[in-house]
């Protein structure tokens, strides 16, 4: 299976199950999460690129691939994300540059589709 | 094989590599660590509470298992479980999500022993 | 002044000043951070030992205070307490000493209150 | 002394001291720094939004007044920036709000400059 | 495939998408990051130890193979590298543990080629 | 009063505090703290070379403070510390940059004493 289409299923599979415990905290915190990156002050896009070099920077790739799917729903060049990889990259050192590796391969599978 | 059988024996199996080794200090950290978790002023269903909630908010997904694994020996109940997944997702953030899929993944596996 | 009056006078005025900004996202954040350590299957002290571990490995020194604080509310004595920051420098390891001589200075200031 | 001025006189100093020491990593690092914030694919008012909300979910004080103050120069208004904020306490948890708070206070000094 | 072979060649793929795209930051960062290791005031020896234990205490396994293999053909002993391990274990504490077991795990594997 | 003192007698007056309360963990992690960097397959000199390294990418500036009086100690020449800062700087990225300064300025005051 490819990896975009394996990633969103286990997320809403495990989603599900995470918010089927109805724990308050926890689904009040999914709710605030999709608010956090709905159009503001600021558009979707720009949100989804301040999502995106935060979730590097803590190296979390799951988050990381996320973002990415959401950057190119947002029709972010290749060009543009790679200036955010690079911002990631400098803001976080050479520790970051593993989850670009996999970043980019990830970028180059949601191109693919 | 089932992943809490996978879990356990991976484990088992390098740390007595680790061990093996006889590093003074690596060997007497391990040490330390077992008694870190014994009764005490707190009783040890608390400790391995604080152990979670600490590998939770630093993301170690291995960590996670081995106390998700020690809490359940606990009798601890998917109640109090997904409240203790509430503070580390809290404290942490959104970043802490992809860890807490798979550990309720892990606990559900547990609960099915 | 002392430490405990200054740090809470700080922690209230600025508080203020970002709910003031009426950010729906941050203003909900802040809520659902009170709602996190409210009783529920979870005790507010087993609650708050959660949080003040969390914030001890993620070495966050004012989050320590604002728990540390809130512990000694729900009278945790100073020998279980030790216990807490045992697990934290055991798990965050010795880069959480200094947190944790910062935090044993607060905790006197609290029971000398 | 304002603490915009202090930072700033601060941070001039002591990249004096470094930068003369004629590393050539540490300079060139200094170098590609600057050059990841320059106008590209992106604009530099994106770029230091990024260098931002990284810096924040990192959690250093010091990067987040540099970012508050090229973000200051942009022209960002104080409602895209408590989007920012918000997307930083989001994503990095409520250990990011002590963080916040200061930099509110910053943004604050910086706005009254 | 034997797991040295596999994380090198994943890495030599990556690293051609990645430096393909003529990111300018980020192809000088990557150049950066070579003459940081050289022979400078301090051997490649030492340095290669101290990549290392900074990869092990901000538990990033793909950096810490990279160092591994560079600890290997400088010749560093297995008794000396286990004296990194425990540097890293007691600065970073139980939660580098995992880690260690799969850096134990890849330095067999580098001395068994 | 210098920094040095200064640094030195809070950390004195703290340890006091901390290893008074008799807590086995906190007193046999410090004790084991001395031990990881004796003399062994590693000489001292690397061993605190490696724990400074740790210290400055896991950002703990009083952790940096003490490797950093170590290390003079040992006789490591400021373009010998320069090398280990950029080490530092190229695997923790631009967010230790701040730690660095500050890690400059206790180094003159060290070289002055």
């Amino acid at each position: 299976m490819d990896q975009v289409k394996e990633f969103n299923e286990y997320r809403a599979k495990m989603n599900e199950v995470l918010l089927g415990k109805n724990n308050k905290v926890i689904n009040r915190l999914f709710n605030l999460d999709t608010n956090t990156y709905a159009e503001g002050a600021l558009p979707v896009r720009t949100k989804e690129m301040l999502g995106l070099v935060a979730s590097m920077v803590l190296r979390c790739d799951d988050c990381i691939k996320y973002h990415l799917g959401k950057c190119h729903d947002e029709g972010i060049s290749t060009e543009e994300m790679y200036e955010i990889f690079a911002v990631a990259n400098i803001v976080g050192g050479t520790i970051v540059i593993p989850h670009t590796r996999r970043a980019a391969e990830y970028w180059e599978a949601l191109k693919a589709q």
